[in-house]
C-alpha cells in the first residue's frame, strides 16, 4: 500500500474576494488530482477510457471538511488512497495539507459506468489490481465493522 | 418554517464531455443559491456583509449525494432550509430535483467569521432572526438526538 | 433591428483576490448571455442544436476591452447585435455596462459546424431568418467598407 | 530575447459536451501560464507584488483566435513573448499549439496598477528590466510602425 501525493499550486484563479481558495476550486483540484492518479498510479487516462473504452467514474458522493483556508501562492500536497473497493464503486480518501497543516479532508465515491447506458458496471480486472497497490487495508477493514 | 426555492438553468458551460453536470460546477450553482438566499430571504448580501461589517461565512463542511446526473437545459429546482443552528454556524440541507427526479442531496454548514481575523464569531441577531424563518423543527429536534 | 438585452448579476464566485471580476468568469457570463439569446431570440437551444441537429457554434475569434472593473453585487447589462452574417458565421458585437458606464466591449464571432465532423456548415434558413432580426445595418455597412 | 514557455495538459473539466476545450478555460490557462511567467520568468509572484507592493496587473486587451480546437489529453504548449512594453502597460503575444498544430493565437495587454486606488502606475525598474528579456524587437519595431 502506498499513497498517490501530488503538489498543486494555489493560484491568483482559484481565490476569491477574501483572497483564499474559493471551495469549488477545490473540487477542480481534487478531479485534476484523481486524473493524474489514474494517468501515473492507473496507467490509463480519463480520455482512453471515456473514448477507447467507453467506461466514464462519475462522482456519486463527497464528504468534505474544510480544516484551514488556503491562501494564493500555497503549495499544496494531495494525498490519496484508496479506502474501500467495490466491484463498481471506489471509495478514495484525500487529504490536502500545507507544510504540516491540514486544509482539506474528503472521502469520495467513484462509480464505474458504461459512459453511453450511464449504468454502473463492473470494474476492469486490469483496472481492479492496479488500484489494489493503493488501497489502504486497515482503513478497509474498519471501515466494514 | 419555509424552504427557500430558486431554480438553475444547466448551461453548456456546466457540463462535460460525457454530457452532463461537472461536480465542481454543482459547488458554484450552490453558492450562487445561498448568495440569493441570503439576499432575498435575508435580506443582507454577501458584498455588503464582507464590505460594510467584516463577515464572511466561508464552509467548513459538505456532505454531498449525486443521485442521478443532470443535463444540459434541465432546470433544476434548489430548495434550502436551515436544518441546525448555531451561535456560530448554520447547517443547511439543500436538494436539487428536476421534473420530481431527485439529482443531488446537499448538507453544508456555514460558519460566520470576522473577514480579517479569520476566525468565527456570534451571528448577529438581526440575520439570526431571519435565518429561523428557514429552519426546520424536526430536523433540528432529529439531529439534537 | 433591435439588440438583445440580458442582466447578469456578478457573484461572489466571479470575483478574484483584487475583488472585482475575474476576465474568465466574464466569458462564462457571454457564453450563457449567447445560449439565452439562441433559446430566447433565435428560438433555438444550444443543447437542442447539438444533440438533434448536429450542431454546433464554437467561437473562433473574440477581442475584448476591459473598459472598467466590475464589483461583487453589480447588475451587468449585456447588450448583443449582429454586426455582420456570413453564410457559416456571425460576427456579434456584445458591450456590458453598469448605470451607464461602460465596462467591457466584445466582438466575437461564431461558426456553425457539424458538430462530429467538426467542420463549417451553411447556417440553417430558419435560424438565418431569426439572426437577421438582430442585425444592426449600419455597422455591416461600415465593416464592409 | 527568448520566449517563455510552458506545457499545460487539457483535463477533462477543461472540456465541454462537445469534447473540446471550452473557451473560458483557456483564459483560465492563459492567466496559469502569464501567472508562472512572473514566477519563473519575472522573479515575482501574483501574490507577493499583490500583497508586498499593492501591485495588480489586470487585463485591459485581448484580441484571441481560435484556429483548430484541442481535446482532452493533448498537451498544449504555450509560447509567450514581450511585443511592446510601455510606461505602465505589457503586451504579450501568446501561441499555443499541440504537435506542430497552432490551436490559439494570443495578444494580451496588461497593465500596471495600484491595487487599492485601481489606477495605472509605471512598472517597477527591477520587473522593466527583466520584462525586456522577453520582448520581441521585431515584433516592436513593426508594431511601432
Amino acid at each position: 500500500m502506498s499513497a498517490y501525493q501530488r503538489e498543486v499550486l494555489v493560484r491568483f484563479a482559484h481565490c476569491d474576494p477574501a483572497g483564499i481558495v474559493f471551495h469549488a476550486r477545490y473540487f477542480e483540484m481534487i478531479n485534476g488530482v484523481v486524473e493524474d492518479w489514474f494517468e501515473d498510479g492507473l496507467e490509463v487516462s480519463f480520455a482512453g477510457l471515456l473514448h477507447h473504452r467507453n467506461l466514464a467514474t462519475p462522482t456519486v458522493h463527497f464528504t468534505v471538511d474544510f480544516a484551514n483556508p488556503s491562501m494564493m501562492g500555497d503549495r499544496l500536497t494531495f494525498s490519496l488512497e484508496v479506502v474501500e473497493l467495490g466491484k463498481r464503486s471506489c471509495h478514495l480518501a484525500i487529504t490536502v495539507s500545507c507544510r504540516g497543516e491540514e486544509r482539506v479532508r474528503v472521502k469520495q465515491i467513484l462509480v464505474f459506468t458504461d459512459a453511453k447506458a450511464n449504468k454502473a458496471k463492473p470494474i476492469p480486472a486490469d483496472l481492479l489490481r492496479r488500484i489494489r497497490h493503493f488501497l489502504n487495508k486497515d482503513a478497509e477493514d474498519r471501515s466494514k465493522k
